[in-house]
């Protein structure tokens, strides 16, 4: 899984946006002078014009070919500027938009094609388990699927699924946004009863990263530690890193071969904007990270059967992935996987900024102190409050754009409390440095209770969590 | 390993070498519209026009943007015209030459950047090993090399090194000009006592042919069987699938990832003629050809040591990989593999024209009856012969494009019964049907000894063979 997106700072993704205006316009020329179909050149303009409006927003500069972005503005401390504009970018390696809210959800359902996940289906998922729905649900953090009613259907029906996510081990150190699909995952393994994969991608982390491929290894099993601190069941839980698990499996590299044999280099470069100056390991990743979605990948644990489905709790950037896999799915012979999307977590400056692993205060990590966390949500949480008492409690917060307000919409669990928070924030009853004591006291022990869990996670533990083996299931 | 130049139809060529010009051509047109340094455009025109020329040899037509070649002229059954120009086409997919004696093989040295493998380099080999250098080796069928001297040095200071081939196993059948890359390895390996590896590409054929996973591996261990039959030590030699092995090794996957990481899509553009619309396993595949070069892609056999130098016996089709793989292995931290190029083996149409698994008129197959073998060279071998008995005795025949000379010379060991032959054919002493009995009563007991040698390999010896594990040499 990658997840640049969460882990580089402003600078570097204008860069990066800047790179990938520059491939686009390649692309564009190269597509007129091919005199390619009308459609495919109509489609790589719209992108190119939605990328230089977005670079135009984040740098503050117009895009010039050759001349690379020298300064990063509208991200800088003065707090952002809303803006309604339907230029937002969200591929695996650039999420960016120039709106405080965040990423506007819905139109981002209706360019790529997915379904929102409405109260009819909430309603559902209730009755299927039996289940109170977890609130990530009930909140809109899981705000879009594929496929789910099927996956319903089909369990109903008695025939099981399972479930696949992932992680991109690019630093030892990993931040409170990245538990959410974990813990959703956590919920849905419980309420469900299903095997679970969960895959690292190591061997993608060192080829887009600067990093050693021990490093990457070493990587994947720190984050493996927190992984299995969320408190996944051994029995039904199978964790593993790419550059191990190709060299133990008999059937992984096979589906990774056929995936690779069905997507040209034209469909990988429409869809991760891949130029011709990318490796050929970045060009062919994408199948690694598709290939965990069929069940031959795991012939131990479903004793060869390629026919259960897979459903993928997932943050939405990583979906053009796993479009591409539901392309390529029918043609080798597997069912597509059914997917849940999350919003983005956002970082401690604003939901429209990127946290980022060089940046420290950007977040909340998982080896923070208590200390630090108070300090780092005191100081660095970017708040809806006004510029004076008297003005807030005149006017209000704006809970919208609140980030502490946001985080907690993630981890307090109570609805009611949750609600009076919104509303005496809104009102000025409520004060920023009070809004933020209920976030700090609630992130404490939450972090604290996960270090302990981490501590207890032995050499042994990862061990047994990492070798390819039968689950509790039978199939 | 890639054998396309050895399996496909004329025609098929006509259309791959028009396939390839219109690649090139966008690809010149893409780097100027770039502005790319003069000395890469230079280069890709010069490729572009060596491809046009070729193109109007192989199908009498010009290349024209747009327009597929429409039918093969020159290398129909009237003969072919001898040229003399540089324009031959020599890639792991293309051999194609308009001149009857075969590809112009000292100019190839010089434009791959090879070294011609001269007497002194035979006669070092000869002191070195103590042993009388292989036929192939005297007569210029290996007749280039990379590096060999410095694997000499290494080896007479006790530094040992391994060999490393392959074999593309794209059907059933294999034919005798199969059997000469591993007829001089078996040599090699013999006089110098190392270990071996071979390599079937079954991943390779699935990406490139119209063929189930399935088949390709059924092919490989079929084809294993044949390369079991040309006699080669158990205890000093592993052939792996790379379906298989990928699944069983700790070390392949990671050195794949590694030069996967060092090579960028304009690379292998550049080297192998790729497109846009090429698939991404075919984009990634010379990392996968390349990985067995390096030591640590054998960890059971070198004790997971990664500085012993492989030596590589190949036809020199197959060298683009290799020089891609040279390049990236100081990059890695590896030793650069040492190379031995064989020349083509002809078709028994003739040297300039492709056998084809499709007609089984174009060579001779390691299943073949004796009385098959006896029809085939005296019904299809090209003959350097006159029209009449008369004209035969008078002005003598030429021996640089008659087939059964020509298989004689990879076939008949006794080089004074050779050169009898050759000076007997060229004064008219020796008729054609009698010049081809020679090479009838060689092949004919030479295969059937192949086919009763195959018999023998069991499964279990099979098993055997294809087990990763430690061979008899300590590291």
């Amino acid at each position: 899984m990658t997840d640049c997106n969460k882990d580089c700072a402003a600078s570097e993704c204008a860069m990066e946006l800047y790179e990938r205006l520059t491939a686009q316009g390649d692309r564009v020329r190269t597509l007129k002078t091919d005199k390619a179909a009308k459609n495919e050149i109509d489609e790589a303009v719209k992108l190119l014009l939605q990328l230089k409006e977005t670079y135009k927003k984040v740098t503050g500069q117009d895009y010039k070919s050759g001349s690379p972005p020298s300064e990063v503005t509208s991200t800088s401390g003065n707090g952002p500027t809303a803006t309604t504009e339907d230029d937002d970018v969200v591929d695996p390696w650039t999420v960016a938009t120039s709106n405080a809210k965040g990423i506007d959800y819905d139109k981002l359902i209706v360019r790529f094609g997915s379904s929102k996940i409405d109260q009819e289906l909430i309603d559902r998922i209730e009755r299927v388990t039996g289940q109170r729905p977890h609130h990530f649900l009930r909140r809109g953090i899981f705000f879009s699927h594929r496929d789910m009613h099927q996956i319903l259907d089909a369990y109903e029906n008695k025939k099981s699924f399972y479930l696949y996510t992932g992680r991109g081990p690019s630093s030892e150190s990993m931040h409170v946004g990245h538990l959410i699909p974990f813990i959703f995952t956590k919920w849905l393994q419980e309420v469900f009863d299903v095997p679970l994969v969960i895959q690292l991608t190591d061997d993608e982390k060192y080829l887009w990263k600067d990093l050693k491929i021990e490093e990457c290894y070493r990587f994947a099993i720190e984050n493996c530690k927190d992984i299995i601190a969320c408190g996944f069941d051994v029995n039904k839980t199978f964790i593993f890193s790419d550059l191990e698990y190709m060299g133990e499996s008999p059937g992984f590299y096979k589906n990774v071969v056929k995936i690779q044999k069905h997507v040209t280099f034209n469909q990988v470069k429409g869809i991760f904007g891949f130029t011709d100056s990318d490796c050929i390991g970045k060009i062919s990743f994408p199948a690694i990270q598709a290939a965990p979605s069929f069940s031959s990948s795991f012939p131990q644990i479903f004793n060869g059967r390629k026919d259960i489905q897979s459903l993928i709790p997932c943050a939405i950037d990583q979906d053009p992935y796993f479009r591409m896999t539901r392309d390529v799915a029918p043609r080798i012979g597997h069912s597509k996987p059914a997917l849940f999307h999350s919003t983005f977590f956002p970082a401690l400056q604003g939901a429209q900024t990127k946290m980022s692993a060089s940046d420290p205060n950007s977040s909340i990590f998982l080896t923070d102190t208590a200390k630090q966390i108070k300090n780092k949500i005191n100081k660095h949480a970017f708040s809806g409050g006004k510029d004076t008492i008297e003005e807030h409690r005149k006017f209000g917060g704006n809970t919208d754009v609140d980030v502490s307000f946001m985080y907690l919409t993630f981890f307090l669990e109570d609805d009611e409390k949750l609600e009076q928070i919104r509303k005496d924030y809104s009102s000025g009853a409520l004060l920023t440095g009070e809004l933020k004591k209920y976030l700090i006291d609630i992130l404490q022990p939450l972090i604290a209770a996960h270090q302990e869990r981490r501590k207890q996670v032995t050499d042994d533990v990862i061990k047994q969590f990492m070798t390819p083996r039968k689950l509790a299931f039978d199939f």
